[in-house]
């Protein structure tokens, strides 16, 4: 990982704090709340990914001697270094689990700290988990489309720099199989796949000797690349009679790779040659520019592709680019806090909050999840944030928080969770959402409504800010 | 910066070796060549960025012991862990000059070194310098439009993971002024800056008590940020009563910051209100969503705007969120190599090669570069790679060879340069390239041409290869 100090972060943190701490406010409790405003890809949902290294990097957050002599060079005075010096997290962190689906306008971690401590976690907390649960809610869409296939992440080279590390993470999160990136592979157990470019083919003067060079090295795992000359008059036909040798000496070939031209129509030519050579074991491998539609069409047409690799679409989450996931404040100063805008979907909401998931009687998901402020306990409707005519029953539903407390006193309450077991997880909450919101078209909205207090609340902050501006 | 250690790969990179490794190959010198395929955001040209980042990670490259042991725990053999465990970089980098400005299908760097060594280098120089090259040149557009404007990187938030951090970097080749990330700020020497967020004012129960606080710590550095409950208003006006407080106290406000609405007609407005109260020497920043259309529409517009502030476009490289440079291999076996297509535009130049860009008389760019082998010295005609009726005549034109050894033996050969001369001389080349080719719409196309020796080889090898396909 990244070797995160609390430099990782926007200068403004940092004055800021300088002016809370000269004003004596460091000791102030403020509560920031993370949400998006509007799911990725025009899809009906989000994977919440990122929090793990998250938590971890908190733990470890603080100014290093290199930070604090840059932060003197930058004209900070010695009385606040003297109390950076000593800054680590001290607070708490309420979150959703990670791998869990997430929607827009609900907090999905809430920050409880000394104002200071819960300004200088901000640029961190955005940075991972706005990139990670974008890249792992892309992954979980090509997990839609793949079926039974498997996805792999070959993203590292047209990755946006060391984000590719993470993308590699989060795409498990989201659904993937495996990755080519081997550093990622080491850090975090993810199994790694790859085998031959075609810079290796290139490199013989005939094909077939870089097939037989490599499947003698590597015998167990040989996948070869087949389109660098002519992949159904050459490449293929080369892959058999490699295939065929392989047999002789009681090995088994296990895949070819398609990496041009057209994908489908390839596939199924390729899959005839190999069964028609009884060497209906070996697996079909595709990639170059995939993505969820790509994948869905292929299948779609029967293309027998059994693995994806997939590298841009998925590292730089195209055509998204980023989550515009913010960090709002929402308490401070012993009282809830709020953001006038013109426009009152922007209008945050204040106070400490928790929020519940309604479930169907068989423990669906209903399709829908209700803000409440934290102390709450009797509410029995829910209402739309910002049409108050429309409001929802839910006396019949299973209500189901979804905030967890994960750190207190800057100490994390869990056990750290195996990204097998966050990308198991998430799998299995995938299936208890209705088909309607993962379609890629015009999905349904999943409904986030207020409870009664909590939006009398948020109207009288409203109204108490717009009678000063009279 | 991340701490590169050579399982920064792709596996296949690793699987290669291997083969290459125990079929004796491994002394076997290779040429690899980077290059991109088309300009990033429909432009007319790119600005190389990244390369100190790259070579400086090339002299760390090794395998660690986490590494030793993990792709030992992946099944690689012991005589090859022997090999890879006193893996080190060992050949000759030529190298285009950092900030220069590059253009598609030609080299911008060429590594000539045993082909494990060149092998391995493929996926960090990719990671490195697709990204930065992508965000150096998105930042050259928004220099190009923002005039003698300040350009601040603001967008760490929203960055992909730890790529946020080069991105701060590359922003400054491409000729940005600084960056609220302190991390990259400390370690680029990059101008930071930053001052106060919403939350900020909203931790005060009136905007004008938060103005106080921060004028009164930070009263050299003071950026107040008005749109909070409502800019002309509440902000602005509370501004101008701080300013005035300042100027009392022999102080001066730095500035104010708009982040919402319509920034062209607020900044009109705010500047008339803060010249009417003789605050005519504060400044004006503007952030929310900019990129090089918008910046360039709010100064066509007038809008008197000093400073821009800018986040996700910058650090994502939208909508294009990849550079498709590639590595490829144009030497091996003792032979020039080149890989097939059936697309003639991607095949490409064999051979070990210079580029030489074409320069007017008086030293401006005349708008093309020749591809030659390395070893040509006359040379007098270029031809179009893919149309060979068009080339030419080279005679009238100073020609300066572009690719320079930067490395041998795995040492570097030039001195580190500093990233302000690099943003300098990215600048300086910029002014040289005519304004047509600077343009956003459909700019003027920069030819590349091959010169007779090399597009014979060319032709040769594909006729070799299309033989032995019939």
């Amino acid at each position: 990982m990244f070797d995160y100090t609390a430099t990782y972060t926007d200068q403004y943190q940092i004055t800021m704090s300088q002016v809370y701490f000269h004003k004596g406010l460091k000791d102030e409790t403020a509560i920031f709340d993370y949400f998006f405003r509007s799911n990725p890809f025009k899809g009906g949902y989000a994977i919440f990914a990122g929090l793990e290294d998250f938590l971890k990097s908190v733990e470890k957050f603080c100014f290093n001697e290199k930070d604090l002599d840059y932060l003197q060079s930058q004209g900070m005075d010695q009385q606040f270094l003297g109390y950076l010096e000593n800054f680590r997290f001290r607070g708490k962190i309420y979150a959703s689990i990670e791998g869990d689906l997430v929607f827009p306008n609900r907090p999905i971690i809430s920050v409880e700290a000394p104002i200071i401590e819960a300004q200088l976690l901000e640029t961190l907390l955005l940075n991972i988990l706005n990139y990670q649960t974008l890249i792992a809610t892309k992954a979980s869409r090509m997990r839609l489309s793949a079926g039974s296939g498997k996805l792999l992440d070959f993203g590292l080279r047209r990755a946006p720099g060391a984000g590719g590390y993470s993308a590699a993470r989060a795409a498990v999160v989201g659904g993937f199989n495996a990755t080519s990136n081997v550093r990622a592979g080491r850090d975090y157990d993810i199994p790694i796949s790859g085998t031959m470019a075609h810079s290796f083919v290139q490199r013989y003067d005939d094909e077939i000797s870089s097939f037989r060079d490599f499947a003698e090295v590597r015998p167990h795992d040989c996948v070869l690349l087949v389109d660098t000359y002519n992949t159904l008059k050459s490449g293929v036909p080369n892959a058999i009679k490699v295939g065929k040798e392989m047999e002789k000496r009681g090995e088994k070939l296990k895949g070819i790779r398609l990496d041009s031209g057209d994908l489908g129509w390839l596939a199924r030519k390729s899959r005839k040659m190999l069964d028609d050579a009884g060497l209906n074991y070996v697996k079909i491998a595709a990639s170059n520019q995939l993505d969820e539609y790509v994948i869905k069409s292929l299948l779609d047409q029967g293309a027998p592709i059994d693995l994806f690799g997939v590298g841009t679409s998925l590292v730089t989450g195209r055509p998204d680019a980023a989550l515009d996931g913010v960090y709002k404040l929402s308490y401070a100063n012993h009282e809830p806090r709020l953001k006038l805008s013109e426009n009152i979907k922007k209008i945050n909401l204040p106070g400490k909050k928790q929020v519940y998931r309604l479930l169907n009687e068989d423990e669906s998901f209903y399709g829908g999840e209700v803000v409440t402020m934290a102390d709450e306990t009797d509410f029995d409707i829910m209402i739309h944030p910002t049409e108050p005519d429309k409001s929802l029953e839910l006396g019949a539903f299973k209500k189901v928080p979804l905030l967890e407390k994960v750190m207190e006193n800057g100490k994390r309450l869990t056990e750290p969770r195996e990204l097998t077991e966050i990308g198991d997880y998430s799998q299995k909450q995938l299936l208890k959402l209705p088909l309607e919101f993962k379609r890629f078209e015009y999905p349904h909205i999943y409904k986030i409504g207020l409870s009664k207090k909590l939006k009398t609340k948020r109207d009288q902050l409203v109204e108490m800010h717009k009678s000063k501006l009279k």
